[in-house]
């Protein structure tokens, strides 16, 4: 935990420089803007602490595998996407000596992100050995508007000499990532150029090649004038930088704009790379910051339109799930559909950037509610670009017949994972891909996905789940062996409940699917057979039977399903008698240990409970919550959301309240003693649909609207806006009663509380809470 | 499989030279002396495929880790005997042109090892790319009557040319293991030197700082007189060499005898260590090849004089069991408690060369049958030593009050190994520790090991048991959760069969060892109260209730004990019906499919009945049998034993001679494709134990011997000898009786077939079969 953070609405606020959390600051005040992120690293030199990090969307390496003990099956590579190009450096030296905020003395150091507007602000007097000061003020963000561009305000204020300053902008290509398996540098040069005020580096990914072309331009100011100053070129390999030195008075401000084109082929061709960075910086800097800065004030402020949630009385909980929003929103965009939601987003190298189930089960919730709904098509047809080598990936496990099982870890359909209890058994994650489809066509109503995207998805799915389950002589039911659920705290179980749930759910789900298909497009259905050797009877038929005589573990004296097999056995000792140097326990206890613990990492059983709770009656969710939450460490990111969202649904309000939050100010408050690593971009997600769902109550039922609202004690009001089929709604909510506003051109139904009402478009409803 | 090594009785015989399957000849003819062994490189330069391995009992180094996916409790290092000074090296040249039979033309080609001697020859006809043809005899040997000595005599002659022969004998010290994690060369220069006719080299390993000082001496000989050379001295890091120049006439024969001192500080002290590699090469130059050889077919002769196996009527089964105790005998000689028998011995890099629990599993029955009783107990104290480790080791894990976890590999006592589902959960180890106790008394019938050694041992694991089972409340019983069986295809289940049948038997032979204690050692009994703060009544209170109350998964429809909960949920189809190319299994499917699966590496609940077939009567030994051994796929050099013997006990001989020779030639027919790694030396004691105990169906039951033999169809005869208690017996069985004879002279009495019988002194009793 750490409370260093200055609590403010609209912003992430460092006061004084707190050196040994440098990497905790540099993750929380990343920038971005879907294509391109970024950690918040000092733009001149730093020998303290630092991981320094930029990331390129969809820039990857397949680095080679480490592993203990090779088990068949294992995958050769770990995919990630790779620290590229610094493109922020600006040295600065004062009559030669380099300003390094690890050696010098700080007077005044402030640091913070606004999230209003994406913008990274520095200010800080720092007194050199010479006893020389200076004063800086930087300015920095990565255009959303204009996403290949980032630019640069920084100006240095001689306070207390005369003398000279010099800069050196500087764009550095020769970048390892910490993580690199065998410290191998994945970057080669491919070209670089530096003239009189702008130049770039391009550099090629090996294996993979993917080029990334990083152009600077700058432009000087004397006293907010600007001036015209010879710049000295530098070169080294992958590198480019211009010194620059000036005589200035005290008093004199010197102030360098640095814009910068991050450019690749993942956009244009490889002989035209070189052409578009120089086009882009010349729209940069023709433009010029003020301009610049203004495109991005205007298109964020179009993004928190619909996506904004505000609450009045409680400045943590504000900042907490604007912090949230803010990252979703700029890690991904949601225009590119071969992009996705990393874990930790660009903020670190930790997961590698890449895809888990993450993104399916917490961060499409999000943008189905605040987003254009192409975004979340766009989500879902990254799966399905993936169902070909999804297939392949089963087929190296054993299976056959266009069985899929998705990886869990991967960038380009490859699964990137290698332990053997979460890359082979780790399998609910199918589950989470096939809910995802039924959640867009649920809260979307486009059921037409399912001709043939969503249609062709489920067969591969259902197939796996077909083969993966067999029948026990000895239960005479189907039974599910060899499986991890969400609670990676259990490996290699029997009859996972979720697991099996979702086994159930698909096959049924995929049933549907196919009735859909035969009635309202007979002849797609009929290319569909052909193609994929649909063989209708029989694996129909099998389905049936698996859906009649699926094996749940289930406990008569308590009526609840139970986690896995065997779970009883365990000593069911709550987590709140666990002595508190025992937490957490990954960190303090031995594997082992915690695998015979009935301590429960992440919602399980509940997570489908979750998902499915029309299947279950209020006392049911009742007894399961309480079973299970008592034994629940949350040591996962991706925990809490759950808990706060059924805690609500059964009335708990301040379990619900406590739950959301831990997930709202997860990395804020440094809760898991990890945000060094990055941020956790995919349970942001999660702190939204905690939000909406939880405090908000929504459901999308029958094709309506429904919302069982309630508001936490101690908050005067709170509101968010909804993106839902035709309309935008807005909700808000004070100690008495709620207004649910229609802004969209078209009446809709919604249902509150149980009851329903028609909302006129253009009009408001107000009730009593 | 392989089938091109020469069937003979005494020798392992290559004929022509088998380049692809060189690294498996190099494993076959591998010599040793317990205290250095070596695989069977050649002498002169070799480009083609080869693994140059010479291996110094007891020097190792902790090789850092290699981790995919840390846990918490895995160790940082795992300790591997090192890769170390090559002393066998002998360049040479004709007329400048080196020899190197990757590339000369053979014309003839002969290699064996002579097990009654220890002998590595070599005898070819190689004609060079200049059309000179050289022949070559190489004799080698790593001397077991003064164990720091080799010698070589490697003579060439000159066959179609009169010219220039150069020899170039070397000390390489300048090695690195192939496995070495991180490519690191393990060992630093110390000290070097060559003069005219010697030259040393010394190495220190990093970190643990062991000494290897690697001497060499040589004499010169033309057709077969002493000749005086001159040798040019080559130095180059952790390397020496002498270049001999000579020139020869056609039909010449130039021998050089290479003479090597392999000293450590194992056994001398730092500062002694150059003079101690004098002094040996002085001893080993003085005594000579023929004589240095003389001394080593005498202490072979002693050594085969009890341990040898005669069969008459099968040479195969002939070669097959000597190679085994062979190679048995050349890896561990039971002089010093320090060292053990690594998986490999001496013969490759793979599994480190470190202790597993085959070796109390399986080597311990050889040479409690074969060696003297000291022996056997030095390979307890090995373990005894490591007792405080073994405390430490479980406290990582979270075991508190003295509660020992043997390590799954190590040499030093820590824990190496790190892949969770074996590391942390692979206990019956600890098993395996205890029965090793009892059978070595069992055995010797030295009680007296118990105090305090054996109790102080047994006192640890029964702590570590009784903490490792929990109350199961459902069960109402106690359950061991998350285990690994001896079948590591299965991991992390609940209640394997194997692991709490052993962890109650360590319980009740542990209350024994404390009546024991009370009885004939009261004193000391109080002081091992005090010193392991031993709560008698609180302790073995609660062991007397796990006894009672243990739970064991049990079929009562077949009648019996399942291997782990969950086992008959498996779809149970016999390993006959599985297509051949889904075997080895371990190659052909993925880990989860494995898992899945009911197929058994080896013997897990069969183990149990094995160690403890008392506790089954006949039916139900071969109910067990019946219903595990179809599911059986021996994907583990330790399984067929087991097979063989408890198919020798329940009258199935065809099974057990099946069984056996799979054991037996498990290496020289390469049946499981991995004889280029190395020899699967402690899988040999195994094959001694199917021997002994299958076919001369040798138990001892309450002090004494009993026999229950046959004889395999097809053979004439076989016979063994048995070191018991004062006695030497030899066993010899033909098609129609068989005769013990009593070698010592003290009276025996045995059981034979269930008859008591008096062996007299200096006797022989011969019974019809």
């Amino acid at each position: 935990m750490k409370d260093y953070i200055i609590h403010n609405e609209w912003k992430i606020i460092e006061k004084g420089f707190h050196k040994e959390d440098n990497r905790i600051t540099e993750s929380l005040l990343s920038i971005g803007n879907g294509r391109t992120g970024q950690r918040a690293n000092f733009e001149e030199k730093y020998t303290g602490d630092t991981l320094r990090g930029s990331y390129v969307a969809g820039v990857y390496y397949p680095d080679k595998t480490r592993v203990g003990w090779w088990k068949n099956g294992y995958p050769e590579y770990f995919a990630k996407i790779l620290n590229a190009t610094n493109w922020i450096g600006i040295n600065v030296a004062v009559d030669g000596e380099e300003l390094d905020l690890n050696t010098a003395k700080i007077n005044l150091f402030y640091r913070d992100l606004d999230m209003k507007s994406g913008l990274l602000t520095r200010h800080f007097v720092a007194e050199l050995s010479s006893g020389k000061q200076i004063e800086v003020h930087s300015r920095r963000f990565l255009s959303i508007a204009d996403q290949e561009i980032g630019a640069i305000r920084y100006s240095v204020k001689a306070l207390n000499f005369s003398g000279e300053i010099s800069f050196q902008p500087y764009i550095d290509g020769d970048v390892v990532n910490e993580d690199s398996n065998y410290d191998e540098n994945f970057w080669i040069s491919i070209a670089q150029k530096i003239g009189c005020c702008s130049g770039f580096v391009c550099v090629e990914t090996k294996k993979t090649a993917f080029q990334v072309c990083t152009g600077m331009s700058f432009k000087t100011k004397l006293n907010k004038q600007i001036i015209d100053i010879e710049a000295k070129g530098i070169e080294k390999e992958k590198y480019v930088g211009a010194e620059m030195k000036l005589q200035v008075k005290q008093g004199d401000e010197v102030c360098i704009e640095k814009y910068a084109a991050i450019v690749s082929t993942l956009n244009h061709s490889k002989n035209k790379l070189q052409e578009a960075t120089e086009k882009t910086l010349r729209r940069a800097s023709d433009k010029g910051f003020d301009k610049l800065f203004a495109d991005q004030e205007k298109a964020w402020a179009k993004r928190w339109e619909t996506s904004d949630i505000r609450i009045e009385g409680d400045v943590a909980a504000q900042q907490g799930i604007r912090f949230n929003i803010f990252q979703l929103n700029q890690t991904y965009l949601g225009d590119d559909e071969r992009l996705n939601i990393g874990p930790k987003g660009f903020t670190g190298e930790k997961y590698g950037g890449v895809t888990y189930w993450d993104t399916e089960a917490y961060c499409l919730p999000f943008t189905l509610g605040t987003a254009p709904q192409m975004v979340s098509k766009n989500l879902l047809l990254y799966r399905y670009k993936h169902l070909q080598k999804a297939i392949e990936n089963a087929e190296k496990l054993g299976f056959t017949d266009g069985a899929a099982l998705f990886p869990m870890v991967t960038i380009n359909g490859e699964e990137c994972h290698n332990e053997w209890e979460i890359t082979f058994e780790e399998i609910h994650r199918n589950g989470a891909i096939a809910y995802a489809i039924y959640n867009y066509i649920n809260y979307t109503g486009d059921k037409e996905y399912l001709a043939p995207y969503g249609f062709e998805m489920l067969l591969a799915l259902s197939r796996f789940w077909s083969q993966r389950v067999n029948w026990s002589d000895e239960k005479k039911k189907f039974v599910m062996l060899g499986v991890t659920g969400p609670n990676e705290y259990e490996n290699n179980v029997n009859n996972n409940f979720h697991t099996s749930y979702m086994a159930v759910w698909t096959l049924k789900y995929t049933l549907e699917a196919i009735e859909f298909l035969k009635k309202e497009h007979p002849i797609l259905f009929e290319d569909m057979v052909k193609k994929h050797k649909l063989k209708e009877l029989n694996e129909t038929s099998r389905w049936k039977k698996i859906i009649k005589d699926m094996y749940f573990p289930y406990d008569f004296n308590r009526k609840i399903y139970l986690q896995q097999d065997g779970f009883l056995d365990k000593e069911l000792i709550p987590v709140s008698q666990l002595k508190p140097e025992d937490r957490p326990i990954n960190q303090k206890w031995s594997w082992d240990r915690i695998l015979r613990s009935p301590y429960i990492k992440q919602a399980d059983t509940l997570q489908s409970i979750y998902w499915f709770e029309d299947d279950f009656d209020r006392e049911s969710i009742e007894r399961h919550f309480d079973f299970y939450e008592p034994l629940t460490v949350h040591e996962s990111s991706l925990s809490c959301c759950i808990h706060s969202i059924l805690a609500a649904s059964i009335g708990r309000q301040e379990k619900a309240y406590e739950m959301y939050l831990r997930t709202a100010r997860l990395d804020l408050d440094d809760y898991n003693n990890d945000t060094c690593d990055g941020l956790h971009i995919t349970s942001m997600g999660g702190t939204w649909m905690a939000f909406v769902k939880g405090f908000g109550g929504m459901r999308v039922k029958n094709g309506k609207l429904n919302f069982n609202p309630f508001i936490p004690d101690g908050w005067n009001s709170y509101s968010f806006r909804l993106n839902f089929r035709e309309s935008h709604l807005e909700f808000i909510i004070n100690q008495s009663d709620f207004r649910l506003v229609n802004h969209s051109k078209t009446d809709i139904e919604l249902v509150v509380h149980g009851k329903q009402y028609h909302l006129p478009a253009k009009k408001e409803l107000t009730i009593k809470n």
